[in-house]
């Protein structure tokens, strides 16, 4: 079982960029139910209507925050109109996320989910909601009694055993090749892939491998020459694809979406 | 008579963007007066020289921050000189701005406007202003006083009954039609007018129009088609007009200024 | 000697922009060392790759915050491998930085430089590195410690009396004629040199030329029309060159690194 200790830290994940007081007012409403609560922009430049991306960052980036943290991510697929609000208890730490995939890759039975009912929400003090608005109206204040300890993750509605699933596929592995996907881009242009350092061991000299380009693997930057492209396992502990002193994003013309494959080297 | 009791929050909007260390000096500035404020940035990505986007979001935000927090805004308009800077109590929340229009809508006999005195920054412990970066030198340092409750709004300077009028109209209403503007636009590429939710009552069926297109009114984004532009009262009270999946202000080739109107459909 | 009181407060600037979860982590990473920590950023839109623009800001920029504040920069030159982490003790401030040039222009007789030893990373509580990310693995901790007062400067390393010098050169001064450079651009795309007021005042009538262009020097953005260039001492004390209304960067297709020069005016 995994339990959840809130410490009063709270990380926001969104698509709302930084025009308007959107992301602002889900910090006011939050410091006005809980005035000593800290919180952290994990980013709100996650790729629009694109909730894998958020998925994807998060499940790779709680760990560098304190256990006990409350990590509130609102990203909304295009078209879709309902949604349940989750919060899911995992290695110690709270997520506030939509059922949309986001988190989907995560197995209910080992995390505990709870789904907000929102029945519930006047006892909990929670204002009636806009009709477009949740992430200030429902996840904000869910999130800062998350954080200040005086909501329990199960008061928020029964527990679920299914998750709508991940838009994104895993990398898929075989003994020959594993086959992933470019998942998004960093500030410098590099490409950000779902293949998990580990995927890789199985090769002797792997050789990488986008668009019928092959790519050299590296093990920072600087080891390839200026406009070369190279392949390195990142910070977070998977496959990126870089170009020295150059934008991969931009020289590859790849935003997100492209194959990757990674075989045995054969020459 | 409207008081304010001061909570140690303050909130920024700015046109500064993120490029260099306006905004941080800002916050250094107010740490260093009162190291346990917190700050929250309300936006820098108001239109530069546009004080009137500034006003237009901090009247529909400042509600969702505690009661007793300053509000700090700073936009300058294009070319001009001089200005005079304002600390005005309204509804529990005070509000330090240029007297340059950016509230201008407020009503000085029901907000308490006072009007800082130069002459008094050496006793209020204030440096001497810049030329060029009253947020920092002015705005800051007051804002922090006032936020930490050491100084109170008639401490400034006097109290005045006028305010430099606002350069954005507001919407007019007649029995019918209903004539406004797009104020701004959001990170979704969505049109923000100035036509209050409350304006559009006066219609059993309104029919919205902007450049000549008529837009059908919606509850939420994800009741049109794919590439369908909408009309929806947004989580802020206004009219706003959108395009399912897409840009709206890239559809309509418009980023602030576009008339838009409401009337009764006649079909 | 220069001494260093530690009040909490860690600015943080950097090239890593909004996208993704970088900077996020590092807070994450600082909270967790120090759960009282003030943290505040800089500016993480640095110009990729150019420490020079992160060390003028700093230097102009720290004095704004309270003494006691610890400083962290990171910011990679392309192409460059390893490099080192020094703690520098200047002014009643910490900056912990890369020794890359980013502070080069410091004097080490003055500043008291400490040279982090990476043996110590385990004593001090320091996760083994990855390759690619410093930032969150080596200068986050050690920063959080040093604003905790838990860490002194010089328990990070060995003192040294030399840094790698900065790439950018100081404006160059005769009696004749100033010549430096212009740095970066703000958010108005005004383009900011690093031509300190002082350098100016051998001049009774001083002439600013840029690219063949003479702008003339005013005290104010107001005071020139609109579509007109103009120089001004700005809020942080060094020559800029803006146009009124518009971007002097666009009106000059100049983003960093072209030379300005300021003499007397002949006529």
């Amino acid at each position: 079982m995994t339990t959840f200790n809130a410490v009063g830290v709270v990380t926001l994940t969104t698509d709302l960029g930084h025009k308007g007081p959107y992301v602002a007012t889900m910090k006011g409403v939050m410091l006005a139910r809980f005035p000593q609560m800290r919180i952290i922009d994990l980013t709100h430049d996650i790729l629009v209507h694109w909730p894998s991306e958020a998925g994807f960052w998060l499940r790779r980036s709680y760990r560098y925050f304190p256990k006990g943290t409350v990590h509130i991510a609102v990203v909304d697929p295009a078209g879709r109109a309902g949604r349940e609000v989750l919060a899911i208890v995992h290695d110690g730490h709270c997520f506030v996320v939509p059922d949309n995939g986001l988190l989907g890759q995560l197995d209910p039975e080992i995390a505990t989910v709870h789904r907000f009912d929102p029945r519930r929400g006047p006892s909990l003090g929670l204002p009636a909601p806009s009709a477009t608005f949740h992430g200030r109206d429902i996840f904000a204040p869910l999130g800062a009694d998350l954080a200040a300890g005086k909501l329990r993750p199960e008061m928020v509605g029964p527990r679920i055993h299914e998750l709508v699933p991940s838009w994104l596929e895993e990398a898929q592995a075989s003994d020959r090749e594993v086959r992933g996907a470019v998942v998004t881009t960093d500030n410098f242009g590099n490409l950000i892939t779902n293949i998990d350092a580990g995927l890789m061991e199985r090769f002797s000299a792997p050789r990488v491998e986008i668009t019928g380009k092959r790519i050299p693997i590296r093990t920072t930057y600087a080891e390839a020459g200026p406009g070369e492209y190279l392949a390195l396992v990142n910070a977070f502990g998977v496959l990126e694809i870089a170009r020295a002193e150059k934008s991969a994003a931009k020289g590859l013309g790849i935003e997100r979406g492209a194959i990757v494959t990674v075989r045995e080297r054969e020459d």
